[in-house]
C-alpha cells in the first residue's frame, strides 16, 4: 500500500479531498469534513508528512491532540517524532486527577480537561486538532498546557478558517498556528 | 527523542504503564487508564511498534478507530501501513450520509455510525480501539463494517478484559481478535 513520497499529492491538492457538507451542523452551516482525506491512503500519508517534515527538528517531546478529531494527526505526530501522546478531553471523561478550562460556544460553554500529571515543567509541547474557527477550544488547551508548565510549541491544525478569527486569537495570544488549508 | 528499538520496552512491561483508578466511571468499577502509556514516549512507540510489526505484511487497505480512543492507536497504523484511516463514531458527529448499528449498554442502548462511503467492497480493514469489555461496541463497528462491505482482518485493542467476555464474542462471531495487555 505504500506509495513512494514522489507520487504523493501535494499540499494544496490535499483541498480536493475536503468534502463541504451544507447545513450541518445546523442550517446555513457548511461544514469542512475530512473524512474524504483521511480514508484516502496516499492524501492521509501526504497530509501526515507535511507535518512530520515541519517539526521533526522542533525537539518535540509531547504532542497534546484535542478531542477527537484532533487524536488523528496528534498520535501520527507523536508516533513519527518519537513524542508520547496527551488526550485533552471534553469534560468527564479522563479518568485521574484533571484540571479544566472552559471556553464560549455562541450560546453557552463547555469545558475541556487534562490530567494533572500530563506534562512535565518545560516539556515541548505541540498542540494539534482538526479545526480552527472560533479558536475557542484551542485557545483553551493552550492554556490548559501553559498552566501545567508547557512550552507550547505551537498549535497546529488541518484546516484554518481565518474570516472566524480564531488564529488571528491565538496568535495574539502568544501562541504560533500552523493550519495550511485555508477556506 | 527517538530511541534505538533495542532500548524499547517489551510488550508485557507495557502494563506497568497502565494505571488502575478506582470507582470510575461509576463506584466500585477499576477504570484501566493507559494515559500513562500513551505520554510514555517510549513506551508509545514500543506499543505501536508491536501492532505495525504484527500487521505489516497483512494488506491492510483501511484502519477503522472507534470513536475516541481507538483513534489514537488507529491512525498511527494507517500511517505506518500506508492505509487510509476511517473515524466509527458515536451517533450524531458525522456529517454525510451515515448508517448506525446500536449495542446494549448495562443500562439502555448507545449507538455508532459510519458515513456511506467509507468502505469500498472488499477492502481490507484492521478494526482498532483501546480496550474489550464486554465486547459490545466493538461487535456492533464490526458489523456496521461488513455491511459497507469490508472484509475485516482483525479487531486489534490494547487491553482485553476477558472475564467480560467481549472478545470470545467477537471470535464466536467470526472476527479474529488481537488485544494482547490482558487484566
Amino acid at each position: 500500500m505504500t506509495s513512494s513520497p514522489a507520487s504523493l499529492p501535494d499540499l494544496p491538492s490535499l483541498r480536493q479531498y475536503v468534502r463541504t457538507v451544507p447545513d450541518f451542523p445546523s442550517p446555513g452551516v457548511g461544514f469542512r469534513d475530512i473524512t474524504p482525506l483521511l480514508q484516502d491512503a496516499r492524501a492521509f500519508r501526504a497530509l501526515c508528512d507535511h507535518y512530520i517534515d515541519r517539526y521533526r527538528d522542533a525537539g518535540i517531546e509531547l504532542v497534546a491532540g484535542i478531542d477527537a478529531r484532533g487524536f488523528i494527526l496528534g498520535a501520527v505526530l507523536a508516533h513519527a517524532l518519537g513524542a508520547g501522546f496527551v488526550p485533552v478531553r471534553k469534560a468527564g471523561k479522563l479518568p485521574f486527577e484533571s484540571i479544566g478550562e472552559s471556553y464560549a460556544l455562541e450560546y453557552g460553554t463547555s469545558a475541556i480537561e487534562m490530567h494533572t500529571d500530563a506534562v512535565r515543567p518545560g516539556e515541548k509541547v505541540l498542540l494539534v486538532d482538526d479545526l480552527i474557527a472560533t479558536g475557542g477550544t484551542m485557545l483553551a488547551a493552550a492554556r490548559l498546557l501553559q498552566r501545567l508548565g508547557a512550552d507550547v510549541v505551537e498549535a497546529a491544525a488541518i484546516i484554518d478558517l481565518p474570516g472566524l478569527g480564531g488564529s488571528d486569537k491565538l496568535r495574539a495570544a502568544g501562541f504560533p498556528v500552523h493550519a495550511p488549508l485555508a477556506y
